[in-house]
């Protein structure tokens, strides 16, 4: 593989080309935007690097993009999963420079999807490239699997899935992401937290009133102040009845944490935050193990063990500038849920209507906008040894090993569906800003990332 | 007075001129927005009219404009307190025709501010001429005071009576406003709610970040989520230390409401609503009585006699179409309170920063926009004789008299300040959508409001 890893060297100008020239395109799924033509300049990168690729779609879907390149001869087979959508940019003010305009500046590369997920398309894509410009050929048969919907979450790759079975087979899976700590250790995501996202909306009357009859006129926003209070107190406890039954998380999770350096203050420091949330209190992790003693630990356990039901944002009334008095006419509130393996979006959402009915919020209106499980890979699976061996080549390091990672995404399709151990690795960094302003990765870390994925292929060639 | 009457009636369509003519000017206060224009008109409104004024300045206040009239021989002073700023217009999609471009449809005129409050402006300055041209004098002395900062909270009104305290003294005052009921009978109110405006802020994170943090970083809307739970419960009571205290209304208030007609159904359909807010309680009027057994007497006790804390408008994190998953840096909510005549806004304020230092809301920020106390006119007062003589005469029934108004003025000028018996009465009915889109009043009810102007100068001209 030498002469694979001289080849990213050698052409990795044209590679950080071909990364700008996809970061350009503003493929915002929840905004319906440029999807066409991301895809088509993918399916064009795939055709340029010797891969078969064709364009899989379904009606009321994003296409999802599939490449393969199968060997004459080949025992294994991995498949990597990635999505070309991204996250809206806004707020665009806050831009150093403009999200779809990719800027080199500092050793990094700034643009909106750069780090969540188009760095790992272009770097997965080039790995297999390199190999197979250099040997003539593959040691394994690969697959590629480019959704356009993650960010909207991933509704259409299960019915994908379901039609396209038979393409979507291999032995082992890479997925989507993975970062660098401070530390310099990359990190290995053996799963990935559920999602349940929500809008909660309130009407009272049928325009705005004077707020001088606010003694009568209902507000809405007061109900969703009321309905919103009755889901969770103050330490982050979520108060459905229910909702923490069926979570399935281990010692062995937690233990796993415990590698994980964590520097309190300065993940303050980096977030420009005085205190945390709420502490581990013991119930976000279901019944089987506590807040311990170590701040640092609970931290850990706050971030990637509890269950969380977060407000994404909220609307009502007057928002402009100066002042207006009325009581206004609706009320809208949107909110996710992070959810762990066991809990499902389908039980949270049976839950939640028990809750509306025996609470009487049956004038909260519930739109729910989309959901996945939460699944993930046990610590003893062949996927992680692999990983593991391949990250040491590339880092000369170990790696970081989550039980999950901090964010969702849909691994319950490769883990749970088609029976794949599928692990999560990629080119970000602890500073890569994910769906935030000024979203980044550096060049050093993605050209890794792609040395990365041919030391992956190596070693699963062994087996 | 009756060719003053006759006047009025010969002229009215000039008048309806002129009346569209200040309303097609938006002269927004909170949006410092035609504000020049406005008294420009008005000034020349009043000259036309026969009448001496000038504008009164203030460095960092929109102008007063004073207009008076002294006749050779008089022996009382009559004062008008109008206000030629008017509410924002928005939301503008809600307007059947544009909100600064006055429309006569179904014997109304529709703009913003023709009800709040431009109708009276040109009803009074225009009774005044009526008599002035057939009479060639007044009985007695006039005064105007028309502000532009009513609906940014008057806070420049006290600073112009402090300054022109002379030009302000009279022997009655009368207010800005008064509607007609849904049977006719018009309003005439003894005084109006207190109001203190405020903006509540809190910032976390010092951007949004991806919400698979949500354990870790604080949410700023569930921070005020529990702030605003802290602030009222869920009947409407406002759980804020010593806030009823020292309310001051007396059974006389009460006694009142009870000549008032109120269908509750009716109202409900009229505002679309299945229920109104929480019931009247008890609490809401201090310590001196509480909820009746009718219906009816609690809505009204609700609306008139309950102080309220009420929700703006409320904003944080991502509010348009679609999903996006975040916790927001920062949340913003804009609350109101409705005060009674012993309440100030100087004691909530610092109530309210006793309440946050004991509940440890110290990440609140809290921005006091504006306020000022409740004031209201005893109905012994000769001032109230006065009105119900002229309402008889010119509607041909008996008024229906309010302990307050529904909505808030700063009165407390008049009444408190200058010492002058002070009600109101004007030109709008229950349909005119105060503060609302498609703001309106009727044409005849203007025309009526004119001459009820006349025959309290003619009243008035026998003490």
């Amino acid at each position: 593989m030498q002469r694979a890893l001289e080849y990213v060297d050698e052409n990795f100008d044209t590679f950080i080309e071909d990364l700008k020239s996809i970061c350009s395109i503003p493929s915002i799924s929840t905004q319906d935007e440029g999807i066409k033509e991301c895809v088509t300049r993918i399916k064009e990168i795939f055709e340029e690097s010797g891969l078969n690729v064709q364009i899989l779609e379904m009606e009321g879907a994003n296409p999802v993009i599939y490449g393969e390149y199968k060997p004459a001869h080949y025992s294994k087979t991995i498949i990597f999963y990635n999505h070309y959508d991204v996250q809206p940019a806004d707020p665009l003010e806050l831009w150093t420079s403009p999200p779809f305009e990719p800027a080199i500046r500092d050793g990094k590369i700034f643009a909106r999807g750069v780090a969540d997920n188009k760095g790992n398309i272009i770097a997965r894509v080039k790995a297999v490239e390199s190999i197979l410009k250099t040997a003539g050929d593959l040691p394994v048969a690969v697959k590629f699997v480019f959704e356009g919907e993650e960010e909207v979450g991933g509704v259409s790759l299960p019915k994908y899935i379901e039609k396209y079975k038979d393409l979507f087979e291999a032995d082992i899976g890479v997925w989507e992401s993975g970062d660098r700590h401070e530390n310099g250790r990359p990190s290995v995501k053996l799963g990935y937290k559920g999602l349940a996202f929500f809008e909660f909306f309130v009407k009272k009357a049928d325009r705005d009133v004077h707020s001088g009859r606010a003694g009568l006129v209902p507000n809405p926003v007061w109900r969703l102040v009321e309905f919103l209070s009755s889901l969770r107190d103050e330490k982050g406890k979520i108060l459905i009845e229910g909702f923490y039954e069926d979570i399935n998380i281990s010692k062995e999770d937690e233990e796993l944490l415990k590698q994980i350096p964590f520097d309190v203050e300065e993940v303050k420091k980096e977030y420009g935050l005085a205190e945390f949330a709420g502490e581990f209190q013991g119930f976000e992790a279901g019944k089987n193990f506590a807040a311990s003693n170590s701040t640092s630990l609970n931290a850990l356990k706050s971030l990637y063990l509890k269950p969380t039901c977060n407000i994404d944002g909220i609307k009502s009334g007057y928002i402009g500038e100066g002042t207006k008095t009325i009581v206004p006419s609706e009320a809208l509130v949107k909110v996710d849920f992070r959810l762990f393996p066991g809990q499902t979006p389908e039980k949270l959402l049976e839950n939640l209507h028990e809750h509306i009915e025996k609470y009487g919020f049956s004038d909260v209106e519930v739109k729910y906008h989309y959901g996945y499980e939460s699944a993930k890979t046990p610590p003893s699976s062949f996927a992680v040894d692999i990983i593991r061996d391949a990250t040491r080549k590339t880092y000369g390091m170990e790696p970081l090993i989550y039980p999950v990672s901090v964010g969702s995404s849909p691994i319950y399709n490769f883990i749970n569906k088609l029976g794949i151990p599928t692990v999560s690795t990629g080119a970000e960094y602890w500073g890569s800003l994910v769906h935030s302003p000024n979203e980044n990765i550096r060049i050093e870390d993605f050209r890794l990332a792609i040395k990365n994925i041919v030391n992956i292929i190596a070693e699963l060639s062994k087996y």
